[in-house]
Parts: C-alpha cells; structure tokens; sequence
C-alpha cells in the first residue's frame, strides 16, 4: 500500500482519492515510464542518478515532465514530510496524459507515491533466490517504462516452477531480472550482460567498485554458462546485492552467499548510508 | 472523448468523474487487456465474436471478469441507452486491478468506454493509406493486450515519414499494423501474413469470402515481396478493408483501390448491414 498522501500533478491527495481518469494513455496503451528510488532517514539516495534516468525516459518516450528537477525533488520532499514516513520507496510514474482518442499522447500526468520501506531487510536471512530462466527480451530495454506484461503474467509460472523470480535470456544470451540486474562470478572475474538490458543505478555502482582478488566486467553470457558459476547475485535499489544460490533447479556454488557477493553488498552499504 | 457516462465496475459514471485509482496495475505495470466493437443503429456488430476473444485474452492475462457474457452483454446495452448514442465503438478494458504492492495483480477493473463513431468514413474518398515499415515484434502477440508501448511512441517517427501508420515486420517478415491487421494481393492471390499476429475478427470475416477471380490464403511473406504487390489493404473494426496505395513511399499498383479490395470492402458492409 502507498502511504496516506499521494502526489499527483504537484498536487497531495489523500491515497483513497488518488485517481486519475479512465482516458489517461497509461490505461489504454501502457504507455508510461518510471523510476523508483530510496528515502533513508529523510535521505534521497543517489536521487540525482534517479533523475537522470526518469528525465531521460521521459525524454526517450516524448513525455514532458511538468516540474523541473529542483522542483521535482521539492515535491518529493514534501510528499516525504507530509507522511511523516522518513525512510521508505518513492515512485515517480509518468504517463502519456489524457487522450482524445485513446491512442494519441495528452498531456503527461505525473504521480508520485511512498512506500513505507523496511529496512530489517537488509538483515535478511542468508537463503538466497530461487531464479527460474525464461526466454523473452524486453522492447525498449534501456528505457524505464511501465510495460512488465510479460513479467506480470509469469506470476503463476514463477509459483509453478518454484522460484522467486524470472531471469530472461534473448535466445539463450542471458539479460537481466524484471527488477533487478544479474551478476555472476566466473573464475575471478565478476560478469554482469551488457546489451538488451536495463542500466540499473545499483549496477553502475557496481561496475565502479574495486573488489579485493576479482575483475569486474561488463560481457555477454549465456545459459550455457550458468554450470560453470561460482556465485550469481541480482541487484537493485531495494535489494542492494542479493545472493542467488538456485536456477532452474540446480545450485549455483556451494548454495550459500559467496564472498565476491558479500564484498558487494558490503560496499553498497556503505555507500547508500554515506550518502 | 468517451461519450458522456463510462462504466466502471458495472456502475454508470459521468465521464468526468470516471476515474481509476493510483495504484491499479495498468497505471503500474501496463497490465490489460481490451476489445473493440462497433455498434450501429444500437446493434452491436459481431458481438459474440468479440466477447470469444475478450473472454480468452483475460484468460490468457489470468484476468477474471466479473461479468459473464450475458451480463457484459447487458451492461453494454444500457450504456448504449444511458449515452442515447446509437452508432458508435464500444471499447471493453480490463485491469490488473488495485494492486498491493504495485506489481502483483488485484481484483481486475473493468471500464465500457463508448465513442460516437462517424458512419460518414465509410464513404471516404478514394485516397488510400500511406504505411512506413518498422522491425518490431509486440510481445504476446496473439493476446489483445493494451501494450502499445512502440505504436504510440513510433507517431513522431510516422509524421516524419508522412505516413498514416505503420507495417511491422519481424526481421523482414511481414506481420500486421499496431490495430488493423494487412493484406496483399500478388498475381491472382490474396494474402496475409499467419504468424505472430492478432488475429483480427473482421481478417476472419475476410478469410471466409469468396472473392471472384482470387483465392486467399494465409501466408507469411517479407518486406522483399512487396515490389510483386498489386494491391495492398487492412481490415480492422472501424477501418473494414481499407486501401493502402503507398508503403516506405513507393506506390502499391496504381495507386487506387484495387479491385479485390473493393469487392471485399463490399463485402464487410454487406455482412456488417446484415448483422
């Protein structure tokens, strides 16, 4: 659930009373783009990286976003004082607007809503994720958008093959998670997909770190070569770097956290609470 | 605009005051589906047709709708009266529905939108459609989902191109426009592409025709034939068989409405008119 007040068009309203029309594009045509960032202790975290992204999907998608980035950061903060909800998830959703004639773009409509965020999480037990593989590749990668019709729909199949969440591959060329990046360790060499994916902040932080006895590189990969990985984790604002220890049904490494993953997760600790 | 009362839930609402809460997951995740249908003369126009691939898209998205036939039915019908309008399209939406956490699916939204429809277009002058082509693939693409994510985001590139609209193909292979499904006529055949397409209720009426002096087949063929086409047309609800004369600015034939496409558009009014 949202917290009590929501954001929409610059304006607060109580989260029963947040509602947009039935002709908005997002509901006749999935079009619309987001990004979704952390509030620690009434701390944005890496929120300028945030808004970079969310301008430039904007941008990519022909929304006009109506508040500056100054402006844009003011309504979050005010949406953060109001619900007095000083660490938590925020959304910023941008969809194509009203439209005429349930096809052609209206004016954007710009929402922006809080989720209370726990942060016990990141004391998470160390079980790891189950990921089961799926062969489908997302139009428009690089940009943030709100279509996860397929991500969605494989709810059921996720339930049936057991697993905590979907890892596509483009035909075998291994990608990303619906929500979260992919990383795996291979020899002494930390590897996430380069191409077809979405460029997660997380993952940019990752790519800049310095890991004690391991290189960091950015290279495709393929299913065939999950039997030959050591560690595999995903990552993303909420989950910083998870363990993955299962796919498809085998485990990956000795099923338990690996220290390259441990390193990781450690460093984005630090860096978030530096913030 | 949508006519004057929208139906949310099986409750009539003014059109202003038609509205979705935030937290529904076509706003979130670009989760729907839909369907079109023409009313005339307060005659709903293939009716049992529409409502076959309604129910087995929801189906398919795992999408429950409230309503059984005869009562969507019903629901249709007393929008129609309520709104006093008696020709016009009638779009069918269905929602992930209020989701929790904004990814999992709720308890699915249904809205009846109806839009006054001008009869007039089915006398429209003889000037054909221009298509530019675009390699892309929609997910799903049996399902009449709402993701129109590329159609809509393609319009500023169309207008550059002076083009009506666009003609996917899959790596050269020919499929169907964003809402109209595409025919071509070469040699004495009349042709449309049988894969990774919507199968479109009036492309089905079309199959079923006798067209004299052609035969009609469905058949995959790529961008490469389209030098061979004699004539070139698509079929969708509203547009019946509607001419194209010009593809990635080369004209199709002569330019004009060919005449297997006019003995199919006669066709469709005939079936349409009898209904």
């Amino acid at each position: 659930m949202a917290a009590k007040y929501v954001s929409i068009n610059n304006e607060l309203f109580l989260e029963e009373d947040a509602k947009i029309g039935v002709s908005d594009l997002a509901m006749h045509r999935g079009y619309g783009i987001f990004d979704y960032l952390k509030v620690i202790d009434n701390r944005p975290i890496f929120i300028e990286d945030h808004f970079n992204r969310f301008y430039n999907s904007a941008k990519e998608m022909y929304l006009d976003v109506m508040l500056d980035r100054q402006q844009l950061r003011k309504a979050v903060e005010e949406l953060v004082e109001k619900n007095g909800i000083p660490t938590s998830g925020i959304k910023l959703l941008l969809t194509g607007g009203y439209s005429e004639d349930g096809y052609r773009m209206g004016t954007p409509n710009l929402v922006i809503l809080q989720y209370p965020l726990n942060l016990q999480e990141e004391n998470k037990p160390d079980t790891g994720l189950k990921l089961v593989t799926y062969d489908h590749q997302r139009q428009l990668p690089y940009i943030k958008t709100i279509d996860y019709l397929m991500a969605v729909r494989l709810h059921p199949f996720m339930k049936e093959k057991n697993a905590d969440d979907v890892l596509y591959h483009n035909t075998g060329v291994i990608t990303e998670c619906p929500r979260a990046n992919f990383f795996v360790v291979i020899d002494k060499e930390i590897i996430t997909p380069r191409n077809n994916i979405l460029r997660g902040i997380t993952r940019s932080k990752v790519l800049n770190f310095k890991v004690s006895g391991y290189t960091i590189a950015e290279e495709d990969f393929s299913v065939d070569d999950l039997p030959n990985v050591k560690e595999a984790f995903i990552t993303s604002t909420t989950q910083y770097a998870y363990p993955v220890t299962m796919i498809d049904g085998k485990m990956i490494g000795d099923g338990k956290t690996g220290p390259a993953t441990k390193q990781i997760r450690e460093q984005l600790f630090k860096l978030t609470y530096a913030q």
